[in-house]
């Protein structure tokens, strides 16, 4: 089982209108939501594959009751850890020109510690667990870094995807897996080309780093110094939000499988390709993963060359 | 008592932020909600100047539950038809500058033969009935009337703020007092200044016309020909939503109270104006409902002179 951890779930709702008049009265014409966050959206493409999935997420208010009747529709197993702090929205605005404008609420966690320890009881009957996404009001800045610490003391292999203090704060825990996108490798390693930033951090970690560089596709840096590149057969149009989900997806699914790291690349840039193919994060056509993975190119950097 | 009847209740939700950005992505700073809908609007303004007021609006998904908490939690007493449809959102999104853009989710009704029979064991029961708002998708447009023909065959009056062909069909029925405002009015009879407009609105259905005529006040045309006027002692800078439900409370109070129409009228007034100065709808600090009375001028128009 793939154990999920998301500290800042979300209903995702969608609003689409003709046209988005800032000022003025706008009539929403339908409204749609799902479950969002980003362990839940690889917790949803998970699902979508038939993996044995879990997910671990505070739920508060009416709309922590609304994600968990969205994700028990879905048939996604959950554990939702009661919180007083309401669990957060985010609205997606799309006029009819397709152009999208994100409100997105706050998100907050009351109770930490009850978090912790449900994640604490769960961790050990997991065989790869992912903790994704930013860290809610309440919370301390090691959130993630202590979830981490959970997984090693249990023996679990663990993909992380964070960014700013509390990506820094896990590095330091040792995650198996670490998923950067560019912007948060940058920061993580600054002045660096990505492979040298990944392959620094890899070694300064003992962490293997796998950084989401967009329609550039995947670097990944191994603790053994090996730097391998992935890159999709053709530039895609459409929907980058949630490609990064899903491949921290793909990287669950290398290490529950044991698979070496230059075939779970292949699998993460599909499964990146298929997503970028759907309207909402979290979602993937098990179709397009297979005909995406034609013309995939997986190359090994050596000496650092970055080509 | 009297009765607010909310055939398309909403929870009112208002997210502050710096500045709306078309096409970008906005964190929210804060989230509040609070019922809303029109005649939820006009119970709250009676239940804030202490008047025995009821709710009776349906109430479907977790934003009807949400809806339902937020109105235990202010102690107005509520009559809530579980529905399918989800009750709808209403976001005000405002800005730093005090810019609000509205996003208003669309309101339906599934049952409305459940609906109306509830109304029909509560009108009896009631001193004075309000029906107000516009109509959800799902109900006939004769819904506002069918309340109407409930409350004569009780014996109780009713007061009706709605639009379109809903008011056209309401009018039909000959409620007690009917409020439109100023385009709704010219929309119901067509060519005419506004007070010769009531007149021949109240001559020809039998009821009292009262129409909001924003910051120029009120006129109201009785079924006996005499037609009044009511203004504000000045123009007052504020939140114009809402002023238009503090008058339908006037009025309903003015009929449990049985008092001549002048005399509500300067309720009215006083209402609207307290409204105004509040941020949401619904709202009123009583203290100003005082304070504005001083100095508002009702005249009788004679022979329908337009002053």
């Amino acid at each position: 089982m793939i154990l999920c951890i998301c500290p800042s779930p979300a209903l995702d709702v969608t609003y689409h209108l003709p046209r988005l008049e800032p000022g003025g009265t706008n009539r929403v014409r339908t409204v749609s939501h799902r479950p969002g966050g980003k362990a839940l959206n690889v917790a949803r493409v998970l699902h979508a594959l038939g993996t044995d999935v879990r997910v671990l997420a505070p739920a508060g208010g009416t709309t922590g009751a609304q994600l968990a009747a969205d994700l028990a529709a879905r048939g996604i197993a959950a554990d939702l850890v009661p919180d007083a702090a309401e669990t957060r929205r985010t609205i997606a605005v799309v006029d009819d020109a397709g152009e999208a404008t994100m409100l997105n609420e706050p998100a907050r966690l009351s109770d930490w510690a009850g978090f912790h320890s449900r994640a604490a009881e769960l961790i050990p009957q997991a065989d790869v667990v992912v903790v994704s996404g930013s860290l809610p009001d309440g919370v301390p800045g090691t959130a993630v870094a202590q979830v981490v610490d959970l997984a090693r003391d249990a023996g679990r292999p663990i993909v992380v995807d964070t960014s700013g203090p509390a990506l820094r704060a896990a590095l330091t825990a040792g995650p198996t897996i670490v998923k950067p996108n560019a912007d948060e490798l940058a920061a993580a390693a600054p002045g660096l080309e990505p492979p040298m930033a990944a392959a620094q951090l890899a070694q300064r970690h003992g962490t293997t780093v796998v950084a989401s560089l967009g329609a550039d596709g995947l670097i990944a840096a191994e603790t053994t110094g090996r730097l391998w590149q992935a890159r999709p057969a053709a530039r895609l149009q459409g929907n980058p939000t949630g490609a990064g989900d899903a491949v921290v997806a793909a990287l669950a699914l290398g290490l529950l499988d044991r698979h070496p790291i230059a075939d779970t690349l292949v699998t993460a840039v599909a499964l990146s390709a298929a997503a970028v193919l759907q309207p909402h994060a979290g979602e993937i056509d098990p179709a397009d993963v297979t005909r995406q993975q034609d013309g995939i190119v997986v190359n090994e950097i050596e000496g650092g060359r970055w080509a």
